[in-house]
């Protein structure tokens, strides 16, 4: 079971051949980030709410399921880069990120149903752009893939065009770090993913 | 028009909003790995023949375009690996490649139709596994993704799961460095490529 609202994490979770479910928790994520600065601390602490909230859902729908839950955020010198609400917004944030490393920080956490455990981990991936013109962000901006996404991009799609570098796993970019899923899968409820793969 | 018979490439081009049609060539590569050893080299003069191919085809047929061509291989250690012909071949590729960083290099080559200029170039992103277990090689071989590529994985779908790390540019990794088209159109051919998109 997948406790998350982003598009773009299903569509990794159905590339990545998994069978799996989406429940979409509501969890106020505010209260939390006014709570936690450190930007990892935020992210870790938010997957496993989310995960907990689905797990209370699942548990009275008396449905058993391995829950898995995730949040990212975008992070430039220790400041947490959100998602865009306007435009404008938009434009200032990537004119920040422009020209200079940023990362994307993803916390995930891991319960089954009717058992007290929760794993909790993260993953970090550094990303870079080219030095991008102001009338280039106006026309990157104007495809709109900038809303609804933490730091205004979306690097598989058009934003392809300016990502110069990356440094870290790859799927983590996407929304979500399968290796780190793979490992803890596997270390810790001794489930291979490969075996649960589509044919 | 993009010269190339790979589906993933073609996939990128897609999600990257460009508008474009596909053309396959026939060229023959084997001539070429044969005469050349060094992998960069050999990938920029096949994407070089690639798009001489198809826009001598384009000029015979009299239509006008900007043709766009790529070969992409792994290269671990000064070795060229190319494509598994079965799943043993598979087996011993990705064996090789388990826990040893390799490189995913690419060549590409742009033109226009009726002008003899062509610009070539090629990037390059490091790759690093997870270290599986023999088994493990053997549950992700048998999810077929070995088939027809280069290294025999295909890190945005199931290989997601045990890529640990990668640096370099992200669009490489998925068969074509797109922030290269996107300078070489800007710098070379005084196109931006923001403006071809689709809405």
């Amino acid at each position: 079971m997948l406790a998350s609202k982003s598009s773009d994490r299903r569509e990794l979770f159905e590339q990545s051949g998994l069978v799996f479910e989406v429940l979409k928790t509501n969890v106020s994520e505010k209260q939390y980030k006014d709570k936690v600065s450190d930007p990892v601390l935020l992210v870790k602490e938010l997957a496993k709410v989310k995960v907990k909230t689905a797990k209370k859902e699942l548990e009275m729908k008396k449905s058993d399921a391995i829950i898995i839950a995730a949040d990212t955020i975008v992070e430039l010198d220790g400041e947490i880069i959100g998602k865009a609400k306007n435009k404008k917004e938009a434009f200032d944030m990537l004119k920040k990120l422009r020209g200079r490393p940023h990362n994307l920080i993803t916390g995930i956490a891991v319960t089954e149903t009717n058992d007290p455990k929760i794993v909790v981990d993260y993953d970090q991936t550094t990303v870079e752009f080219l030095m991008l013109t102001d009338e280039e962000l106006y026309d990157y901006i104007n495809t709109n893939e900038w809303k609804g996404r933490a730091g205004s991009y979306s690097i598989f799609d058009r934003a392809g065009l300016f990502i110069n570098k990356i440094i870290g796993s790859s799927s983590n970019v996407v929304g979500f770090p399968m290796h780190k899923l793979f490992k803890i899968f596997k270390n810790e409820f001794n489930i291979n993913l490969f075996k649960m793969m589509k044919g």
